[in-house]
């Protein structure tokens, strides 16, 4: 993190413009999302590989997450693009800014650019703040020029502005003369309660700017189903700073979602709100973040969600296939919508040949990768998730490369789940023959424990048969080992059966396990995705497993996990003559 | 149904403002839609008990499902406010439009109004309908002079006019020209890919109404999340006929949502676009729509939606507890929804307050209710989540607010896990000695069973104890039962166990488990979160567990289930006078 930097980096707009995202203060008001410290530092970095300009990252000394947020975000955040923002209000009636504990931990959250939330509604002042007009005016100037003074680039967020202006004009004004008198540089008009239509709340954006010629930004909530159009209809008006959230995510209706402002006023009006080229990233950067939201992405969200390039009606797909434009109101392309070098259950051909560039493979003959292409989106489409299994992706496609493929499907499950990956053509270093978790809770003891019972078809690969006279025709091995969880309980299991004859098992670590349920929908029973992290002393590599069951899920995961290190160990080994086409690039 | 009908009944605005639903036709084509015939006549009863004014039912002769739906509507359908509409398209080209079979289905159908489809755009017209301007305006025009002729109001639905205007202006007004001087009542523009922004598309239909005096309509896409603002725009313009679909169905985005249109002409712009009183039907209407659709309705709809009234953070809560108004921008009661308030990790004093009042809890003294609102962030804090658990949420408050609750530390956990609300002073029906859950999986087996062992504290509670000279001092009852989760076979060795003697839980189902899994951080365990929903014959509440073990959180969140049930069961046997305070309201 560069602590002094208060301009947004990279965009052809600079600071002139800012897109501001409120994801993790406001949009984690929605009922639903509660992130964790490291969620809320991941949205952080995805927010900033997009380009973002500022990235609020919430309350610090209201909520303790929030301060521990900060606390880490100094340490540990390094931000290319944003400007990473704390929210906080003014201090409160009758305190000196300095004394007011609130704004000293906004101070103290070590980020350069501050948004003060003030009331400029005269009823709101008065009923809930229970203060008037004249000190709620010292408030915002006490509490900005104290923290300009340190040193802070400092925005106003008028709350309810639209009612205030509407009932009483002057109050609403002297709210933003006071914050900006006193050296905040932007005034943020909020329709908080969402109230407004676009038309009425453009004239009101150009009016405050005409009469006060400040910078100008908005802050627009859903109530209407115009926060987007409101959005848009300010920056017509002159706003040069647009507050908006992740996928639109926020109190009762939402906010103005980042994706859609961020693809209209990019592809609608032609202003490069976005670092060059980063606007293919839309769609990617929509789907992780609701992915650490614990949320499905909605379908049907304008620009990114999966339906909205999709012709449903016989009319249109004949004419889609004449022209696409004319029938898409964009290039889906542009927006990063279509093809993606994420195989996702999106994938084409071309983002398995780009994957196969990025993982080193040789790009196989035709069938082989139609073949590939097919299967991955059939297991996406069941849920598997290969985005960030990177090692299970590539497990899969040597497989689906390999010249005997086609012809096999033998599968080693134990209960015919239908496993992503069959073992045989994978070289798989040991096959389950049978195995179970169980979660025990009794009088003073809780416990989580597997048994696991493994066949080693390569008995020659083990370290007690491989020079012996007379190996027999497979190894078998079993253990029980426990656990803070299933995935681990699986894992210690593993290597605690696997590591008298496969030595090499004792090299790697786990490092990680990411589970999560996804809803199955009436009548489906909900799927367990597992993500397994691994480790040895070269690198760190990720798999994958999807399954009805936690404990079969993770065992997917895990198979693929000691896998991926045999295959590695194996190209190390051998001369590149040996080795599948892939290696000899 | 009265087939000579053509005009709306029953708005102040009779004929003059058009609120036209194109739910089962165009919101028909968002995937995962589709109607049975019966689905559809029901779907027609509901718009029109909404009252709104025009029902397109289909596509007559295109499709055979909404032939069949013409020919019930016809034998079937009384509607007392809306006037039914077929759509379809013009004669094809060079054929005459009488021997066109397509438009012979619009009359055969025996809708009184034909909204008819006709391309707007150049582009359109060359390349997919492969003919040219002066043909595309004579099939208009022969198609509605024919159908005029037979006695049909006929509306214009013009496809992709805005690119069509914007690429050549006399073209696409050539069509309207065509229409209405055939007899068309309505020229509908249609920003068919939904490419639009409001500021260009409401200058747009004010200069098609200043250069022909047309009666004009509008057709809004969403793909820039602009459809409702597009169509308030129109009406702002001068359009008197919104299309609109029941929560915004339809394809890619979606198209404007007539909830939403509806709210916003009516409490927004004043306009009276439905019979008197029934906007507050707007939210039971959309419910009963989703449901019609097979899908959940949004929580996040603009007016209609389950959170849109809810209010998370304690800086709101505590005004809207002064004011309501303050900070809702409409009434919730005058489109038929309530205000909720969530009870998070944000609650502050006056959220609890509130959610006590909507629980018909009474409000205690200060110390409890400080010692509710820190346990219910500290629980919130770590990883418990009330928002959607209000049966949980309802126990824990009703045992801090009750008189020994400070010094009731008692907690039958077996793991001591730290239950969150401790057995005792709720009542428990039963407390767990001992369980386990297991997940198996050998060849050609796989099994997920679980093992409880209860005790039930009670005894004279129980079935077989009641009226026993000698009861023993507590019950003991265990089961072993399957499930295709661990929750439900949880749930399955419960009832197993408790069934003979506590025969009230049969009366019970279980009808949602949602597990959600939170991610740990570096040297933290992962927490697994399990909401359990549950019925019986008078409605449905929910649950919540939270631990490190996926069977335990599911054990809590079950027997706060029982609990619940269990209160109110007692609630309703005993007179107020024995109850806790909060019955007594």
């Amino acid at each position: 993190m560069s602590p002094m930097r208060t301009m947004p980096a990279g965009t052809p707009l600079g600071d002139a413009f800012h897109l501001y995202d409120t994801t993790l203060r406001d949009g984690a008001q929605r009922e639903g999302i509660s992130y964790s410290v490291a969620e809320k530092l991941a949205v952080a970095r995805t927010l900033d590989a997009l380009g973002v300009g500022f990235v609020e990252g919430g309350w610090p000394g209201a909520l303790p997450k929030d301060t521990a947020f900060f606390a880490r975000a100094a340490a540990e955040l390094d931000l290319r693009h944003a400007v990473l923002v704390a929210f906080g209000s003014t201090r409160k009636p009758g305190r000196r800014a300095a004394d007011d504990p609130q704004v000293r931990a906004l101070l103290d959250s070590r980020a350069p650019v501050v948004t003060l939330v003030a009331k400029s509604d005269r009823r709101h002042i008065e009923r809930a703040l229970r203060t008037d007009a004249a000190e709620n005016c010292a408030m915002v100037r006490d509490t900005v020029g104290f923290l300009v003074g340190e040193g802070r680039r400092v925005f106003l967020d008028a709350e309810h502005f639209f009612d205030g202006y509407a009932a009483d004009p002057d109050t609403a004004l002297r709210v933003l003369d006071a914050a900006v008198g006193a050296g905040a540089d932007v005034a943020v008009l909020c329709d908080t309660n969402g109230g407004q239509l676009p038309g009425r709340f453009g004239e009101i954006v150009a009016e405050v700017i005409a009469r006060t010629g400040f910078r100008v930004g908005v802050h627009c909530q859903d109530d209407t189903g115009c926060a987007v159009a409101n959005t848009v209809a300010g920056v017509e008006a002159g706003a040069t700073h647009v507050q908006c959230t992740a996928n639109g995510y926020g109190e009762r209706a939402g906010n103005a979602d980042l994706f859609t402002v961020a693809g209209n006023l990019s592809v609608k009006l032609g202003m490069p709100v976005l670092p060059p080229a980063r606007l293919q990233d839309l769609t990617r950067t929509a789907r992780s973040l609701a992915d650490s939201a614990h949320l499905p992405l909605d379908r049907h969200r304008p620009y990114v969600g999966g339906a909205v390039f999709a012709h449903k009606a016989g009319l249109h797909a004949s004419a889609v296939k004449v022209d696409p434009l004319l029938y898409n109101h964009v290039d889906p392309a542009r927006v990063g919508n279509d093809t993606r070098v994420i195989v996702s259950e999106m994938a084409g051909r071309a983002s398995v040949e780009l994957k196969c560039l990025e993982l080193g493979l040789d790009i196989p003959e035709p069938a082989a990768l139609a073949r590939a292409v097919a299967r991955v989106k059939e297991l996406e489409a069941a849920g598997w998730s290969f985005e960030s299994a990177d090692a299970s992706l590539e497990l899969l496609l040597r497989e689906e490369f390999s010249a005997d493929a086609a012809d096999n499907d033998a599968d080693d499950d134990t209960d015919g789940a239908g496993r992503a990956a069959g073992a045989g053509s994978r070289g798989e270093p040991f096959v389950p023959v049978g195995y179970h978790v169980v979660e025990r809770h009794e009088p003073g003891a809780a416990v989580c424990e597997a048994t696991v019972r493994l066949r080693i078809p390569d008995v020659r690969d083990t370290a007690v048969w491989a020079t012996a006279p007379n190996p027999p025709s497979a190894a078998e091995a079993a253990a029980t080992a426990a656990g803070p969880g299933p995935v681990e309980a699986l894992d210690a299991a593993l290597r605690r059966a696997l590591s008298p004859l496969l030595p090499w098992t004792a090299e790697t670590f786990l490092t990680g396990v990411a589970v999560r349920v996804l809803d199955g929908g009436p009548g489906r029973a909900a799927l367990t995705r597992v993500h397994v992290t691994s480790r040895d002393a070269e690198g760190e590599w990720t798999t994958v497993g999807v399954h009805t069951g936690l404990a079969a899920a993770g065992m997917h995961a895990l198979r693929d996990a000691f896998a991926y290190k045999a295959l590695r160990a194996r190209r190390q080994r051998r001369p590149a003559s040996s080795l599948s086409a892939a290696d000899a690039s």
